[in-house]
């Protein structure tokens, strides 16, 4: 809310921040955009998600069949997360955001980059981080 | 969330009780796609948003500068709520929930024609949206 101080200069969390609870986008947004896997990962997020607001976040998102849970190779006690189809499905959504916060937030780091590439060729953008989100999902690590 | 009982089987509604809160997001679709313009009829709307909450994200909305009020010259007494500028350009990202709840949701009465023209032609469906929006917020009524 316009009120409060930011959590952070994400041009994501900023749209949430305006229109709604934020922590389950910016958990999807970390597994998009960040490379994010692991729960100490999403915890140490600029936003600082608390723990039991992550625990109960990423429960629903798994019931809810946006992401899944496997136990990660490397390190036999850690779990991974990673988006399903149903979750990867969602960067367009995320896009929209991103590009309304680059428009309307002059405070907003977004790249310049990224927004033009989105204006140019959303389509391309979206295939592009779709495929790299679906070669994750089907690697065994 | 998917062991609560929904508040409506609008598409809208569907993704947002999956990743948030949704009260906010509620209303810019009842400004952006039902016609609404009044508090009461937000008030009627399937969800049942409470009248404190209205209120507050109302107030929310107009601080940052994404509805304005207006007096309703046909009513004197009453108050009439527009999208701006900056909440017409949230459209594209309706759209993109509907899509993805259309996509992923079975139980989603999502009207199969207007699907159809946001896959064949999305910039259109766009554009004629945020027309009939822009023409409502520069009306006098």
């Amino acid at each position: 809310m316009s009120n409060q101080k930011r959590k952070s200069n994400c041009p994501i969390n900023h749209a949430l921040e305006l229109f709604g609870d934020r922590w389950t986008l910016l958990i999807i947004r970390d597994l998009a955009f960040k490379g994010k896997s692991h729960y100490n990962e999403f915890l140490q997020s600029e936003e600082k998600i608390a723990t039991n607001i992550l625990a109960d976040r990423l429960q629903q998102l798994e019931i809810n069949g946006i992401v899944i849970k496997q136990t990660d190779p490397a390190h036999g006690s850690k779990l991974l997360y990673k988006l399903t189809d149903k979750g990867i499905a969602l960067v367009p959504l995320l896009i929209e955001i991103i590009l309304w916060s680059a428009r309307y937030d002059m405070n907003t780091p977004a790249d310049p980059s990224f927004i033009d590439q989105a204006y140019r060729d959303r389509d391309y953008l979206i295939n592009a981080i779709s495929f790299a989100l679906k070669e994750k999902l089907a690697a065994r690590v």
